[in-house]
């Protein structure tokens, strides 16, 4: 696997103040938290970051305390759409220069572009950038890259090094590996869709980017460990506890504030985010607050079960070696 | 109709140069040519205006020109959607001081908030400006704002004067009008459809904010007059011309681009856009421009026989005379 | 309109005895009652009708009762869709000499066919069936008919003499109208969405076949006649009365059974219908009965401003005597 | 797995001869081939099986033919969707009487019922039938069961013992098998999503009913046996395998279409079906018979890989003497 990003990256949410203004010192905390607990990356500035909820500067401001605190630790996804081409592209050349693994670009949002305006779109970026591009299919929000345009870009463009895919679509998953893995043994293929973490891995994905790596970390981290170390039956048996808690959370209040409320059941109050809530709202917030924490700790207590034994770990090795060496 | 947004305010192109930057003297050339033709209001930074791809600063200026170049000719109403509720008040402010009627606020879009999100933002925004605002509804591109919410908003905020409703959804206009008018006379219903304007005219809504109206000004204009003189034959004589020209225009390239065609049939080359477009992409503009040229000729051809007849304007006089004494 | 379909032609509710089956004395009354109150037509086995759940012996009872009872007065649309072409065809010839106006076709339903799909299953009914063919495109619940479709199938089959357009889409109903006109000024052209009738109708269709037309006979009738006669004020007048009405019997538990609820404020006891309801889909449905009786008491109060004085007659007459004339 | 069903069940396409009846002797042969191949069970009057296309008194005749010509060597899910709850009832009961293990139920279609419709359906259904039933979920066609109403089902009915998924939601299948496997082991779930077949079993579904596997029936079995067997990793190359030819199939013509071709790559000549195409489409399907054949062919070499060594089966049935143990 020469240099695919691999395992659970966390989409960290963007900690704020009570004036709204982001917490760079809290936002230090949390990094070193999530590296602490085995995240395999970090990505500022994704759709649980809200990007599009700060500005241009805000953006890059927390991109670069990610990067510091991270020091090399863990490589870096920056998210970098912006609100036209050439501001994309500068954004891209800013996050090298500080260091970025790479990028992570949504398709143009708001207008729907047809399959040839995100081609170009993404064409005009690769074309134009000095660091890696991945890809990010979020149909839900922005405009959908469909199969055929992610493997047109793979196929033209070296810059384009992989894609993270929150539509959650498996058989599009499947057909995309299958048509771009022959031609580029480098690409990167991440999942965003947490319901579908274990059966993305276990068909063939490198890892993921999920919102709830950003609460339960050893969880996620163990599901991607358990499908490496080939012990697909304890994958799914961790994705099983791993659904009620992203089901509570995805549905709660305005996204992210689910995963907010996650965070706090893990000690971490990263303020309250830029969403208005209605007091309808904020009310269901508190009222369920109770319930994540209970989900959460379910897990916490899993996470005991989750220390391996040495000789699941020596399995573990040799079978890497042996995928290293084949 | 006490203060009430009337007759067709035109989404705006903005005009860039070879640079891409923002066209400032076109744009004024543009504005001045609009209000010659007739448009009773104009509308920077609406999605015509592709308000998403300028930055912030960009957005000011382009309000802050338009306004200048209108000098009270015609009422502006300014988009003013930002990152976040805290911007985008700000930006509100800053349109009332330069003089705007009153700004058009897009729901949040990226993410799709609840009803109860929608709620929330809007009814922050409206405790908080210092100029009026008008809801600005486009479930394609946008959380949509429900008939239930604008009811809601518009029995508990002053502040909300209107809506823009891009929704096509002629029952949902109906139902808002039914609800909304026995409450607030000062309510302003508009149309962003411009497939259905004459229809949604003859139902009660008080004007249009129509992308077509900055190609054919004189038709969209020539619709709504025959509207408020109970001229419904002509209206929808006129909205059968309207139609295959909209057709036309929406469907080309990426939106707005077959619109900027449009203006390149009556003369105005208003750049290139900040979309970048496939080589498919720019054959098809090239090949279609020919087509959209006839269409808007015959509409010029058509635009003769517009002329009216000094007892038909009497007769609209009258007509307006007596409602405006009832 | 050489042989135009026009006017409201009421979808009939298949009333039910208390056993389930068709019954035929009350269709008969209920026949007569729609008859005396002013429609123009009668359309057995529509969606209305719940064609579907009957069994094809039964459909050929329906309609056969239906014809038999309308005995010349008004025409009857019969519904024809069986479980494949050559049951439709054969339905069809039975409907025809029975003395069936014509036959209304909904397109292949389950299974989503594609546009290819939907010409040729059109296109092999009409070159053989010995009547006339309305299509009937109803895309919520059928695969839909496309415009091009519909255009393509005008052009071809002199059998296919109009469309019953239950999408609500009104800027397709000008397209489709625009398109066709010219070339087919036989082609009757039907909206079966009530919530946009008055507007249609203003936009150049020929009618309706409409579920309300059931409940509120008069209502539907005065809108179709007050767009005849050119007084759109009062069609869009009636249309906001008549959608609060239609709003509260489509919402209700299963369709039909709001419309059935409708039928009961005028005294008509159409039987339970076919389809089960769960405990709290009967309680609402009798919580709901007295709303809308109140809305068709309303409706009923408005009845009697609809009675025309001469004058107004006298103007619909010449009105209309001009337009044969043209 | 007390009396669940599980493994592959064919839902087999019916075939018909020259003048469009049911082929009773081409019936015949094709059931004792996809016996003798593997399937674990057959699935007439399924989606594939075209059930919507013929008249109840077939329906009967098909299940009849499958029935006696399986002569109890697998079980047969029937599927028994008629015209109302009462018609449905009786075929059930009829099915049962013949020796159907169960029957399976769509949910009514046309009409897109509320959750609270389509639970009064099967419930009522449920209360009164002689046989085991399986919900057929299959939201692109028909209305949608969603998960909290299986689970009330589940919940309330012994009579529903199952349910057959073909939204291809793997979430949904986790959301349903970890709320109802505790309190129901005997009920059965199957996916009927082939391009999902392998992560659904993966995931812990008990089967599928596959049209893939009346064109491969070698290809779908060994994807379940290597399921079962714990190799995960062949599981997924054979899902890879299984995707290209079931995308070919699934995009031609009008579905069923493309399985036809499919069967026709295998020697069976299964008839034109009871669904007319357009010339154009009568060309794409013969143009793409050759892919078809020769994604076929590419599977039936797989096949002799197929063939499993002594000591892999050996390995299978004490994994399965294990689970049966525990």
């Amino acid at each position: 696997m020469p240099n695919r990003i691999t395992g659970i990256l966390t989409p960290n949410i963007t900690p704020v103040d009570d004036a709204g203004r982001v917490d760079e010192e809290r936002l230090r905390g949390y990094v070193d938290w999530l590296i602490e607990r085995g995240v395999d990356g970090l990505y500022p500035n994704g759709s649980t970051g809200e990007f599009v909820r700060f500005t241009a500067e805000e953006r890059r401001l927390i991109v670069q305390i990610v990067i510091e605190q991270t020091r090399g630790r863990v490589p870096v996804l920056a998210g970098a759409a912006e609100a036209n081409v050439k501001a994309t592209i500068d954004a891209c050349d800013a996050y090298g220069a500080m260091g970025a693994r790479a990028v992570a670009i949504v398709a143009p949002f708001y207008y729907r572009l047809s399959s040839e305006g995100v081609y170009a779109y993404f064409r005009e970026i690769a074309d134009h950038v000095s660091i890696d591009v991945t890809l990010y299919n979020i149909p839900l929000f922005a405009s959908p890259i469909d199969v055929a345009t992610v493997i047109r870009l793979a196929s033209e463009c070296p810059r384009v090094i992989g894609i993270k895919d929150s539509s959650g679509d498996l058989p599009n998953m499947l057909r995309m590996i299958s048509a771009i893995r022959p031609i580029r043994d480098d690409f990167t293929f991440l999942t965003g869709w947490d319901a579908s973490l274990a059966p993305m891995l276990i068909a063939g994905a490198d890892g993921g980017t999920n919102a709830t790596s950003g609460v339960v970390p050893e969880l996620t981290r163990a599901i991607h460990r358990s499908v490496v170390a080939g012990n697909i039956q304890e994958a799914m048996r961790l994705q099983y506890q791993l659904l009620p808690l992203f089901d509570a959370m995805i549905s709660l209040g305005e996204f992210p504030e689910g995963f907010r409320a996650g965070a706090r059941s893990r000690g971490w109050n990263l303020g309250s985010g830029r969403v208005p809530l209605s007091e309808q709202q904020r009310d269901a917030v508190a009222r369920t607050q109770r319930e994540i924490d209970s989900l959460v700790a379910e897990v916490a207590d899993l996470d005991k079960s989750l220390v391996m034994p040495p000789e699941t770990i020596e399995k573990i090795v040799q079978r890497v070696m042996r995928q290293l060496g084949s």
